[in-house]
């Protein structure tokens, strides 16, 4: 273990917020390994790059040999709110959660170190929690702290319902940090008053309450919104290569600064270098985006995958050529061939209307031709090569 | 059991509000027994006058036909919020609650017919709900239908700290009303929020809700706030009937009227006919407060009992004698005698430092005369008369 003034200078690289700034100093001070809390809602299937800047902070901790405590969420996430569907999540039920949990863990063992790691799930302490201790446990907050919670307060100033059991679910994360002793916890800018909520729980529980530590919101793809699975402007940290650096190239140039700080692991001195090119005209923001993409590759698969990424981006779009390995499909047995339920089968849509809405926006291709019609000759598409979008490619056979 | 439109004028007399108003017409019209429900707090062991307001409209509902159904507020009084001293209430043992239930019960007997009544502890059923319950319960409102609760809406302005717990004290209560299937509930007019509380409850489980009833607020002994035990301005229901004769004589004439009308079972034209002429200078206020003493007596005890009271009272306060039948009661062996002691052991008062209290302001008087000091030679105490206060009376043998 480094000294701890040295593990706070790499710790607090890229860091939002630490609250109260002191403690982090302290409890490193202490020479132990430091218990560091993570929660997770599995209510997605994907690791996101904006979730990844939290992971690897979560990672610094462990190179450091502290123990990184994951909380998945499948209590939580499994209690829905019929009353309010329209204001708050629906009910997961308990095969949903585990599917997205464990589609999840998969993408965290991209980022974070096998050891020292602890998985918990909350229903472990929650499923079981008694009236009593609910009751005592509600009492460790105010109505007025509550809130100050900033989607709270903007609920009650515009009149829209928050549910009684919505001031609840914010106890029951806190407690999480209880039941695991959390001495830090991670999180993103906006989850700095959830983490806050811990510390006020654990003091009402008697125990030390825990450092809040958050990370910069990474944007989307969109350079406008922070990057989240329902507004599909997000990169998975398991995104096929060529899928990821088409991503990565896809964001405007503006996002550039923000994507090598927090998306990358490239040195600060590097990163600021490119990001001071391309201010100053030096580097070229095209050049730039495609080392921001295969950094990004690179990180998540290898130097091999990254630089093959780009050669497939350039046949797709700078070459227009379809790209090198299209995987093969076999055809379903009809005819004439009904596309959107194949286009569905070969995975290249989610659902049968999205493929009906591709066609009907002329985005689907066969053979570099656009397709008007849903229902196709089965002998014109047998070998052919179906393009949909920018970077979805099959072949029949 | 009498037509319906004649239940609901019998029902109606002196009630504050009904809510929704028409809804109890109908539930009558339905020719079935109504489940009318009374929650009881057990909190203080006395049944007041001004609890026997609601508990006589229940008694009325029996001599309907309609049954009483009482919830003994076990569960919820035993749950105190310790991190809320100041603003809530203490938490209480089990033993405590169930003395102050079986206290309260008593009370409530010499009021309510034995039956049709269903006596239920909500322990039953809140004991042992799960976390899962609980979540669920707790969508039935929202916060901001919390916050109009009077009390909460005052302690929010004035920046009062509310605990997230409190928010969920009314949902357990609301819950007894979905456990017992109350057709109506009845209360106080400043628990008009619990009760339609009840009915948002009831309809979270698609139940149909429960009518809400309620009376006016009887004032306590000074005339001036609620009666209440905390306030110690109470008749209680089985107060001995010279106490009670007293302690009605003791109430300013201006709140005869309210007392008339809600404090006794006379018929409405009579109480009318002794207000007016109290007003009109035709009924004397000391013998129109004398005729209230003895409707209240004769309502908890019995005629005579009210007769026997008003010469008692008479006795010590009109002919300034001492009243006839003083208990006897056995001096402890001792010389001189403590007196703070023994009037604790002869249940004159209830702490030795009460008795202090009282002896320093002259309140205590031997044969007549006041008694300054706290050892007294036993021998002046023997076969004397020890008067405490105004009504307590006792001879030490």
């Amino acid at each position: 273990m480094p000294e701890p003034p040295e593990q706070l200078k790499r710790l607090l690289v890229n860091v939002d917020r630490v609250a109260p700034e002191d403690e982090l100093a302290e409890r490193l001070a202490e020479g132990r390994p430091l218990r560091v809390k993570l929660g997770l809602d599995p209510t997605a299937p994907s690791v996101t790059l904006g979730w990844a800047v939290v992971l690897r902070k979560l990672r610094h901790f462990q190179e450091l040999g502290h123990t990184a405590v994951l909380i998945v969420g499948d209590f939580t996430a499994q209690v829905g709110d019929p009353s309010l569907m329209a204001e708050t999540r629906r009910r997961l039920t308990a095969e949903e959660v585990r599917g997205y949990a464990e589609s999840v863990l998969g993408g965290f063992s991209r980022i974070l170190l096998p050891d020292p790691l602890e998985i918990r799930w909350n229903s472990e302490w929650l499923a079981s929690m008694d009236m009593e201790h609910i009751l005592e446990l509600s009492s460790a907050t105010t109505v007025a702290q509550m809130l100050e919670r900033a989607d709270f307060a903007e609920r009650m100033a515009e009149q829209r319902p928050i549910s009684v059991l919505e001031f609840l679910y914010p106890l029951l994360q806190g407690y999480d940090s209880v039941a695991v002793e959390a001495d830090v916890e991670l999180g993103g800018s906006d989850q700095l008053w959830n983490l806050l909520m811990g510390r006020t729980v654990q003091q009402r529980y008697g125990m030390r309450p825990q450092v809040a530590m958050t990370m910069p919101l990474l944007l989307g793809t969109d350079g406008v919104n922070k990057m989240s699975q329902s507004l599909d402007n997000y990169v998975a940290v398991d995104d096929a290569p060529a899928d990821m650096f088409g991503k990565v190239m896809s964001i405007p140039d503006d996002l550039m600064p923000q994507w090598y700080r927090l998306a990358t692991e490239l040195p600060a001195e590097e990163s600021e270098a490119v990001i001071s090119g391309v201010a100053e005209g030096s580097v070229h923001p095209a050049e730039a985006k495609r080392r921001l993409g295969r950094e990004v590759v690179r990180l998540y698969w290898d130097d091999e995958e990254a630089v093959e990424a780009e050669a497939a981006f350039d046949r797709v779009f700078r070459d227009r050529k379809s790209p090198e390995e299209v995987p093969d499909h076999a055809l379903r047995e009809a005819d004439p061939v009904h596309l959107p339920g194949v286009l569905l089968d070969a995975g290249l849509v989610t659902s049968t209307s999205e493929a009906r809405r591709l066609i009907a926006q002329g985005a689907v291709k066969l053979d570099g031709a656009r397709l008007t019609e849903e229902d196709v000759p089965r002998a014109s598409l047998l070998g052919a090569l179906i393009q949909v979008g920018k970077r979805r490619f099959v072949r029949f056979v």
